[in-house]
């Protein structure tokens, strides 16, 4: 069964395509343009009622939230591709740990620094708030002086293997590195900026980047 | 070797504190006193960086964010107490989806408005923002809306199972039908209002509140 991604070329989604990637996970696409507000039809509301990108049909398996689908195919197919969810229960507590701290920490400030930067159409007043810019900035700023301290002592963040807590950084990270002017927030760093080399340098990366650029 | 819980008297701990029950897995706790700025003390960033609660020590294993710790326990004691992790792939990956709800689009209004209407103290200014306190109800409303038609037609939020989906809205739940005159939100919606009678009144859910009332 080929499965079918929708919104392909959103930040979320591409945490879901580098995932089928690594997992060597056959699937195919539905564009949903966002700008022009299609996530909000509803046809679309029908498999995602929240309205948010991505949702993924495999046969009559609906899924939605990005990091619950990584977690889903990485662990059916378990035993294929790459392992991302470390090899002990212990490796998989810490994977899940660092999967929260981006969830939680991380991309409300990565979300918010992108909408207001670089999509204020997205926004209800269509305006860009330079407050929340400033205060996003601000708390990115301390999540990445801790995830500094993190990456000097192992090579990703769950540890010294590549997991989908890597992973999940990418998306919105790449917007922060190309498109925002903030690229000194990774690069500044030594150990950040390391890591940022190392996973954005991935041929699964790179191939998602090469098929859906963001749409910018 | 039992399970050390910090900060058992915040919501966020509370979460992991049912699942252990659930489980019937042995733990102590370490109070924090948040109001008294315990979690930020050098001592208790050594273990949480980030100074959030809770954090767990099993042995020499350290582990925070209470969904990343309820989904260590639930899947190390798979086959002892309560399966909270369904039984089949699918079924799991519709908890995880729900997990995910819960945290994206559920918890950043729940926990708002509960930091806004009953703990302002925890604020920089220490001043509630009444739009803040109406925006985040006027989302929860959106969010509660998808969740009634959701539980009209399963038990639960991920199936007719209860799942760590579920666990992980009781602690802020609480704080919005006991404490913030707000209990409309649940009682008002004939789904929701059951599955929260039914969960709420879990024997876990009991003794945790019985053990940990909240600091208020």
């Amino acid at each position: 069964m080929v499965v079918k991604v929708y919104g392909p070329h959103c930040a979320s989604a591409k945490r879901v395509l580098v995932c089928l990637i690594e997992k060597e996970i056959e699937f195919e696409v539905v564009p949903i343009n966002v700008l022009e507000g299609e996530h909000k039809n509803p046809e679309y509301l029908k498999l995602q009622p929240f309205g948010t990108i991505p949702v993924i049909q495999d046969g009559d398996y609906t899924l939605y939230e990005s990091r619950a689908i990584m977690r889903y195919y990485a662990e059916k197919y378990r035993s294929q591709g790459v392992e991302l969810l470390g090899k002990t229960i212990e490796e998989k507590g810490l994977i899940e740990q660092w999967l929260e701290v981006e969830a939680q920490n991380y991309h409300p400030s990565a979300y918010n620094l992108t909408v207001h930067v670089l999509f204020p159409a997205l926004l209800a007043d269509n305006t860009p708030n330079p407050k929340v810019i400033e205060e996003s900035e601000a708390k990115l700023v301390k999540v990445l002086d801790i995830y500094e301290e993190r990456l000097s002592k192992s090579k990703y963040l769950a540890g010294d293997f590549f997991s989908l807590a890597d992973i999940s950084h990418l998306p919105f990270t790449d917007y922060i590195v190309k498109y925002m002017g903030k690229e000194y927030l990774i690069k500044d760093r030594k150990h950040v900026s390391a890591w940022w080399d190392d996973i954005s340098s991935r041929p699964s990366w790179k191939k998602v980047l090469e098929l859906y650029s963001p749409p910018i």
